[in-house]
């Protein structure tokens, strides 16, 4: 088998065979296959596809790339969710201890951020103390104690991911539906779930920028899902709009644990519920309006909380934060954003937002870049809300004034006012399974 | 400016401007620019393709990347030819005297075979004593001198086609009519020709397998040509069948003799008048008609025969081969190919033929191949012609007869014979300028 033919057998349009598929993960896994014959087949299948049966087959090839997690210590089903990614995202902290607190486990890897969206394992690292690094045995030990933990990917999982992202990168190859998908989906796989729930994000802040792209990002990874045996959800979930109003890694903490405490913000109160509710349902607890009451009652008696705390306390992080919010790190400066003219608030674009937050130290510009756990932004008001002329919108939290200006001006293009009411859309736009 | 920029604008189908592309080449060039992403919008430009401007743009900025030919020592308008590659095509030895002997001075760098094609250079150097490695001082006092030099390539030129080419032949991104045509005729423009004739070949035998694709690669070089200010015309010529009878080194030089000794095959000699007549034309020397009469009384006058013995003389090889064609090196063995049935010759597959020649060590198979100027093919039938059931139809040369084998399978391949006369069809299909 020559790489070449594979090049122009896609070039041509034509369908790849399994071993043709497996020929090439292989060879770019273990570098075989030279970094250019690898870009010219990315952009071939960018600009000419690939099917369910081949998008299927790169998955199944990436994942037997590496490790593969065994979740079967762990009793029961187990079920995984993952968001594409998007800005203020901090569900995995919410609807995590909602679902374990059912009695349901949940053991999740995550990911850092990068640019202006932002990654659970960095907000979770700004509670004192607290440990993503688990190894395996750990992971899965905490999680049969106390049916829940969030690490850092653990083991060499998907190694052909990282070589085929690296280059994606850089070869203008990333957006690809069969290649996002294989790409999220191979990860997912091997991480041992028995069941997944996908938070597909559309609009401005998200990587798939219209709802006929997320649709068909969704249908993709749950293609491959099912066809893996694994049940498989995806909600696309609106981010034209930033999810609640914190943006920033120890200021989505507190939030989460406000919306724990039944005194968050209603958007992302809702997200969390009926991306529980479906975890639940996957998990076999019963339909789903059952499972989103129960989701519900885990807010209401406390339950979804205690779970969160016993979390931070086996990852050995500060267990007090979960009361006292105080005691995660703040910024030493803040600065408020102002409205300029008086009228409706049409929209906060959610990219820029994250842009902004990012500025002020609570993301990465690049990947050698740290973080400020204090820094971030707080929203005083969302879309649809009425402000007047010179009425605050955003906080900005910083550990030095000389990053305002910058943010300032992202922010100047994130935030759009209007004369007339802007239309309201809904939060939960399509479940495809 | 950032090449992966440039990469997902090509690849989103939009058109690159002069200076992103300039850019590309320069990287390209120079080493700046990775493989990688070279080669990821070498595939978006064979996918979604260049228009007129973008495609002289990137063999202009490919003519920058060396050396240029300064053809100005030589007076009067200096006419280049180039073929597309074909089997059999021994058209620049014939043309080349035809036009000099007119006194329109033909100064033409010429390239080696490689696979089933052959190159000019290779089948002069089987003349003995024939140097075709002038200084480009040699090479343009030879064509003051005589009005004719055929030379390998000297200097510089267009490097960036030589990374490209080896880039494009590993990528799977060699078939693509913008990057074919800024290839040829960037090295046309280098070399420094005022007018260019190309000729275009379709067929089985050719690059272009259909008239639509030489057409349109025909159409594409002509704009360029234009473009760059120099009278440009393609000639679309028969490549479904061999031209000629020969096939292999000495065995074309000995036929190109023959043609220009008035007795040569007809198919060859009408193809070799057409081209010199429009190069002629170019040069001013008259319209088409006229052209094609002087460019016929070279022969009957023997002026055309002449100027190659001149030529000859002046490159350092033995004139004498022109009057005596049996001091061309020839083979120690030969072989009959005979046909197993009666009937007519209906189709001989040029590429299969070229193959059939190669393997008698005729061409290189590989880059670092040595070849055999004595070795090759005399065709005794032509498409058309009627056989009897085991008349010999081919004669195969070769020093060694354990050759003979695997020539005989792509013989077997080559050959159709059919009950039925075959439709004739004509060898100069369209003229595009």
């Amino acid at each position: 088998m020559r790489m070449v033919d594979i090049i122009i057998k896609k070039k041509e349009g034509l369908k790849l065979s399994k071993e043709e598929i497996e020929f090439f993960v292989k060879g770019v896994t273990d570098g075989s296959i030279p970094d250019y014959q690898a870009s010219a087949l990315l952009m071939a299948i960018c600009l000419r596809g690939m099917d369910k049966e081949e998008t299927l087959n790169l998955t199944l090839a990436m994942v037997a790339s590496g490790d593969c997690i065994d979740l079967s210590p762990i009793p029961k089903i187990k079920v995984d969710k993952h968001s594409t990614g998007g800005v203020g995202d901090k569900t995995t902290m919410i609807l995590g201890p909602m679902v374990a607190a059912l009695d349901i486990p949940v053991a999740k890897m995550s990911g850092r951020g990068l640019g202006h969206t932002g990654g659970t394992i960095d907000k979770l690292e700004s509670i004192p103390g607290f440990n993503t690094e688990l190894s395996q045995e750990e992971f899965i030990r905490i999680v049969r104690d106390i049916g829940l933990a969030v690490a850092g990917q653990t083991g060499n999982l998907v190694p052909a991911d990282k070589k085929l992202y690296a280059l994606r990168d850089v070869t203008g190859t990333v957006e690809s539906i069969p290649l996002i998908s294989a790409s999220i989906m191979s990860k997912k796989l091997a991480a041992g779930a028995d069941a997944i729930v996908l938070d597909v994000k559309v609009g401005s802040g998200a990587f798939m920028k219209t709802v006929d792209d997320a649709q068909k990002l969704a249908k993709a990874m749950v293609e491959i899902g099912t066809g893996a045996k694994r049940k498989t959800v995806a909600i696309i979930t609106d981010m034209d709009r930033p999810l609640g109003k914190a943006i920033g890694n120890a200021l989505e903490v507190k939030e989460a644990i406000e919306v724990l405490s039944g005194h968050g913000p209603d958007d992302i109160t809702e997200v969390c519920i009926t991306l529980a509710a479906k975890m639940l349902e996957l998990a076999g607890v019963g339909d789903f309006e059952r499972c989103a009451e129960l989701a519900k009652g885990t807010i209401k008696d406390g339950s979804a909380l205690d779970k969160l705390r016993q979390m931070i306390k086996a990852q050995g992080g500060n267990e007090e934060v979960v009361n006292d919010t105080s005691l995660l790190p703040t910024a030493q400066y803040t600065a408020e954003y102002k409205a300029n003219s008086a009228g409706y608030i049409s929209a906060i674009i959610s990219d820029k937002l994250g842009m902004a937050s990012m500025l002020l130290g609570a993301g990465r510009a690049t990947k050698e870049s740290s973080i400020d756990p204090g820094a971030g932004i707080t929203l005083l008001k969302k879309p649809g809300d009425t402000v007047n002329a010179g009425e605050p919108i955003v906080i900005l939290h910083a550990n030095s004034q000389a990053l305002f200006e910058a943010s300032f001006k992202e922010l100047d293009e994130a935030v759009r006012i209007s004369v007339e009411k802007p239309s309201e859309t809904p939060l939960i736009i399509d479940i495809i399974q």
